[in-house]
């Protein structure tokens, strides 16, 4: 191979199967993006649901560089310093209590990771080895890496995983959009609660560790939010038999649902763990943390510690770009935004949901929505695979100058859609610019589709 | 627990057995650290030896600050960008040939997870499903994610890792300080050597998908460097077995070696795969880099693709961050320099060796050396548990200005020892005042000692 196009684009390892043009992104400001041919885009999703204080952020900015230049690397092994005091309790303030101690990670996969290990390092220090088990959902998303990977609700990954790393247990997710025939909306998410107990007496309860779940999904089920009953009820199982709730709010969390954590929307059915990412950092630093009980940790240290770290935990300058996008969060009151920005921006999609057939469902709660797209509005039938209707929406939408993430989970067997996310910054005149956009694009969409259609 | 002390600093989740202080450090220039009393150290370890180019670095601050406020996020699932595009061909160039395409993390731990899951994907692609063991050296250390812990060789993580995660096959490690009996140096890295052989022929090659070795070890062997027959041995029996070699670089990387890569020491031993990590970014944002092949990039790409990616995977303000730091490593030639300096300060450590009878073995390549502290050069006898020597070595190299990583492994059987690794811009002028207070140190390193073991 010629050494002369060397490096290249983060793409080149994904598969050549994909037709979406990739623009090249030179500036971006606010909910604003541009390409290196002058076009504007609206972020629709603020990229992976990451971006949530807005593009170019002079404050955030200023405090990478101020801390480079002042102490840009201590490590936590053989010395402190100010910025990780200073975030782990800005973080545990927004938390809302309960929560005293803050693991720091470069990233929601990676806290999630120490989330596992924590517990799993808290059971063995306490003789209870056989505490192995993870309970997730399926589908489910919780990470990238292998251990996650392992954890995630994803059947077409098991080739992948099986023999090469411990698959999670899964129990079917509480879906509220295509529920099965013979039940209400509220049957079906009991019976999937119900399938966690019958899930750890089947295991039995001293092999299990932990029951982990997104309070509102992202990538697997596009914003598919669970609901009060259902929350209290996994809540009292994982209590009745010893096991670890632990919720991933890598996407939901830190904002954008309109609370903090998106789980606060129950507060009866705390998690004993928390991970966070993505808007906590809001795409200018990679940073994850897990909010986690003193007391448990306090335990820990004093039996074995809980000594795994890396080297860019907690390491000063991501400390000081994560405080600096949570001053920037408080201080435009973003938390309380997304829930009155959201609201507004729903009541826009329902409008858009009375024009366009191909809009199956509007979901999620706050800044954090999803919409899937059908055929046929009537019997929830997707689209052929000969036309996806993820790609579409993408290639339409960046001709109306949108940038859309969208998914086909599970080969389109838990249906399609797009996020509709913007940074918690977005104006009311920009949310009515993004749906005047996407009223366009849904038109070009249906269009297509039709005439795709009729071509078969 | 109240709430009144909510976060705090990192080092709270670890043992609280730890005995040795930690200063608050508030400003870092060069190899310098300053603590919130006015103390000045020297980096001597260059933290967990990331911070490669200095601290403080002007250059890498305003790259950083101009990221952020023209374009500071754009995903690669959706968009290209050129910072991206501008690193991975950096890294690729500095590689000096042979890996064309460059997958990026947020650290170390993510990019052998990387690593791992592009060969894993590469043979599942092929239909190749049982190639999935790993083997690794014992000891060794290749990151703190759950696989990735699992694949590294020590056995006191055994209750915590066995039916929790895949553990790698081990064999024993190229020791070359405590040779067993009746072998020579080179006898015994051989006989090292082909216990790769036996093991892959114990598993079957079929099932093995790689070896993943450090060329120079980080936390586990303390700059333990292997040889060139070994690597070239080794390189061997993985091509005539199948098996992929990966060179777990990410702490030798990025130039510490005196070459950019280190296994570049031993040019017919080249790997298959190489990580890298912290020097890449050098303590200023958490990157991680897997060097690859450009046709098996290509080739998967055309068949199912690597489709694996985290949200910060490639985000412009960290690959701006990296091409700064390489730019600084080009510019001020950090490469030839950590050869010349490495040269010139282990000539020192060798004096200070004549002086002082602790000073069991200087290891190690470039600015990457380790010294073992020994009780008794002639036998070899560590210290007692009572004295445990990396605890006394960093209480005192603090009282003298030194800021120390030391370690003992796997509870000292195979040496104690700190960390001779500043950071690359180090002047000979400095060289002498790190020496100088060395010195110092392990003079009273050694009266300690003696007191110690008198009052036994």
């Amino acid at each position: 191979m010629s050494e002369i196009n060397l490096g290249g684009p983060q793409d080149l390892f994904y598969s050549k199967s994909n037709f979406v043009p990739l623009p090249l992104i030179v500036k971006t400001e606010g909910i604003w993006m541009e390409d290196d041919q002058g076009n504007r885009y609206i972020d629709v999703s603020s990229g992976p649901v990451v971006s949530n204080i807005g593009h170019g952020n002079e404050k955030v900015a200023r405090a990478m560089y101020d801390q480079a230049v002042t102490m840009d690397f201590a490590y936590s092994r053989v010395s402190r310093h100010q910025p990780n005091i200073d975030l782990t309790r800005k973080i545990a303030e927004l938390a809302g209590g309960g929560y005293q101690r803050v693991a720091l990670a470069s990233g929601g996969s990676e806290a999630m990771e120490i989330a596992l290990k924590f517990l799993r390092q808290y059971v063995v220090a306490k003789g209870q080895l056989q505490k192995r088990k993870i309970i997730t959902l399926s589908p489910s998303y919780h990470g990238g890496t292998i251990a996650t990977l392992a954890i995630t609700g994803d059947d077409a990954l098991d080739p992948f995983i099986d023999g090469f790393a411990m698959k999670s247990e899964r129990i079917p997710a509480p879906f509220q959009y295509r529920v099965p025939e013979g039940h209400s909306r509220e049957s079906y998410r009991m019976e999937c609660a119900d399938a966690l107990e019958a899930k750890i007496q089947e295991l039995g309860a001293d092999n299990v560790l932990a029951f982990v779940i997104e309070p509102i999904g992202g990538l697997a089920t596009g914003a598919q939010m669970l609901s009060e009953d259902y929350a209290n009820r996994v809540r009292e199982i994982c209590d009745r038999h010893g096991i670890y709730l632990v919720y991933d709010e890598i996407l939901c969390g830190a904002g954008r649902s309109g609370k903090f954590l998106a789980s606060s929307h129950w507060p009866k059915a705390k998690g004993d763990l928390v991970v966070l990412a993505k808007g906590l950092a809001a795409g200018y630093a990679p940073l994850g943390a897990v909010l986690m009980p003193g007391d448990m940790v306090d335990e820990l240290a004093g039996l074995t510690g809980f000594n795994f770290s890396h080297t860019y935990n907690a390491n000063p300058i991501t400390c000081a770009t994560g405080v600096a996008v949570l001053e920037v969060l408080e201080e435009q009151g973003l938390v309380a935004k997304a829930g009155l920005r959201g609201d507004y921006l729903r009541g826009k999609l329902e409008l858009l949901a009375e024009k366009h057939a191909c809009i199956g469902d509007i979901r999620g709660k706050g800044l954090l929505m999803a919409v899937e797209l059908v055929a046929d509005r009537k019997t929830k039938q997707g689209y052929p695979a000969s036309f996806p209707p993820t790609e579409h929406i993408r290639i339409i939408g960046l001709q109306h100058g949108l940038i859309i993430y969208s998914r086909r989970t599970a080969n389109g067997k838990h249906g399609d859609w797009f996020m509709v996310a913007p940074p918690l910054t977005i104006t009311e005149a920009e949310c009515d610019d993004l749906i005047e956009r996407l009223d366009a694009v849904l038109g070009d969409f249906e269009t297509a589709a039709v005439a795709h259609m009729g071509s078969q």
